[in-house]
């Protein structure tokens, strides 16, 4: 049985939570948030508080709050005999201050309010600075996850990069592709099909590989004629910079 | 049933070849291309020629070439009773020329060679210059897809520009991604989960609600530690680009 204290109450830290409540090895022993309201969603099942000052012991300390806040939530944890734990992809595992075992527990995925998630297929990418500590981490991440992975912090600082422009960017030309088909009186869901097979074909080949479109093609003049139609001047910039990219990445001239 | 004459021997060639072949209301009356080496593919099941002076007479002429050569392709159709449709979201209709029936009957879907598509969700987009055409279309389509829309050209030009959002530059994007993952040690594999993520949310928030990430929360610290991690100035400008515009559209301030 692995105990386990939550700080923060977001959506990671619901996520994790509803996960772990259902996992008999996992005893989720208290939930501290800043704001009672956010505890709300915790309350009825767990011991919850907004006192820092006053935490329960437990095995792990997983702190599941915003980027900049979780050295100073660390303070809190100084003196604990437990290991100390953040969630964050961007945050090396220094950040967590000196005295106490520290720890990385980053789930590689994009948590949504409202959206179930199955944690099982999510990578949880595990850190440590001692064996002991490694394996108490494996043994969380493996009664969650089928795909556990011990990396290194800058290891993550690149998935974190990485995970910007597979979602956050990718996410942003979704937005785009979908205003552009609002102001022509199109359903974005006209592109469904599409975009499932951009992603399908991962399977299949690398995505260097399975570059299509005008750009690759040096098709200018469908290029020029696409950027007129482009109203908005940075959804323009972001054409042709992309394009630019995709040409010299495919090693033809400009 | 309907009898086709198919002009053309690229992927779209193919993909519809193959699925007219096993619809018994559809005959595939002959294939045409340029090059004999490309007819290989379609000469055990149906006549094929490189001869464009001698086409079989049809209920519908698909001509499935590249955008460019559609306008020359359908020259060699006048004079037919048949109807002439192009299979292009980048070609207005008005580039069958002026003799014959014109239509289009474009697939929006990706094709790769050797990645087999199911063509019922692949939405078709249909246009005809009058009643009969269309119905004529919208039966070949109706065969082959769930999914058939009457699309104008000016709608299918936009589609189009969509598409290119959609699936061309996502797919650089993972592309680029897939190249932090590599330089770094790490399996592109272990982003499927997150990508998989991204396209599952848009069944529930359209994707503008959709966007998280350190461009919206104005994390600008991590923009530049992102921004310094790349080495590829390309990137670094599609960084830049697509940051800014995601602000922008989220209305905070730069």
């Amino acid at each position: 049985m692995i105990s386990v204290v939550i700080l923060g109450t977001g959506n990671v830290a619901k996520h994790l939570f509803d996960v772990f409540w259902d996992i008999e090895e996992i005893n989720v022993l208290q939930v501290l948030g800043r704001k009672k309201k956010k505890l709300a969603y915790f309350k009825e099942k767990v011991a919850t508080s907004t006192d820092f000052s006053n935490i329960d012991n437990a095995d792990i300390f997983l702190i599941a709050v915003s980027d900049d806040a979780v050295a100073e939530v660390a303070q809190f944890l100084n003196g604990k005999k437990g290991l100390v734990a953040h969630t964050s992809g961007g945050v090396p595992i220094a950040a967590l201050g000196n005295e106490s075992r520290k720890g990385v527990f980053y789930p590689l995925q994009s948590f949504s309010e409202g959206k179930p998630i199955n944690l099982k297929k999510v990578p949880i990418c595990i850190e440590a600075e001692n064996k002991v500590d490694l394996k108490l981490l494996q043994e969380l991440a493996q009664l969650v996850s089928l795909q556990v992975h011990e990396i290194s912090s800058d290891q993550r600082k690149s998935i974190h990069l990485a995970a910007v422009f597979a979602n956050n960017f990718t996410n942003h030309l979704f937005t785009i592709a979908s205003e552009i088909c609002t102001d022509n009186d199109l359903p974005f869901s006209i592109l469904t099909p599409l975009i499932k097979e951009t992603v399908e074909k991962l399977k299949y080949l690398a995505p260097i590989e399975a570059q299509t479109g005008p750009a690759i093609r040096s098709d200018v003049k469908t290029m020029e004629s696409h950027i007129n139609q482009l109203k908005n001047k940075n959804y323009q910039d972001i054409y042709s910079m992309l394009s630019k990219s995709i040409k010299e990445k495919h090693g033809q001239k400009l």
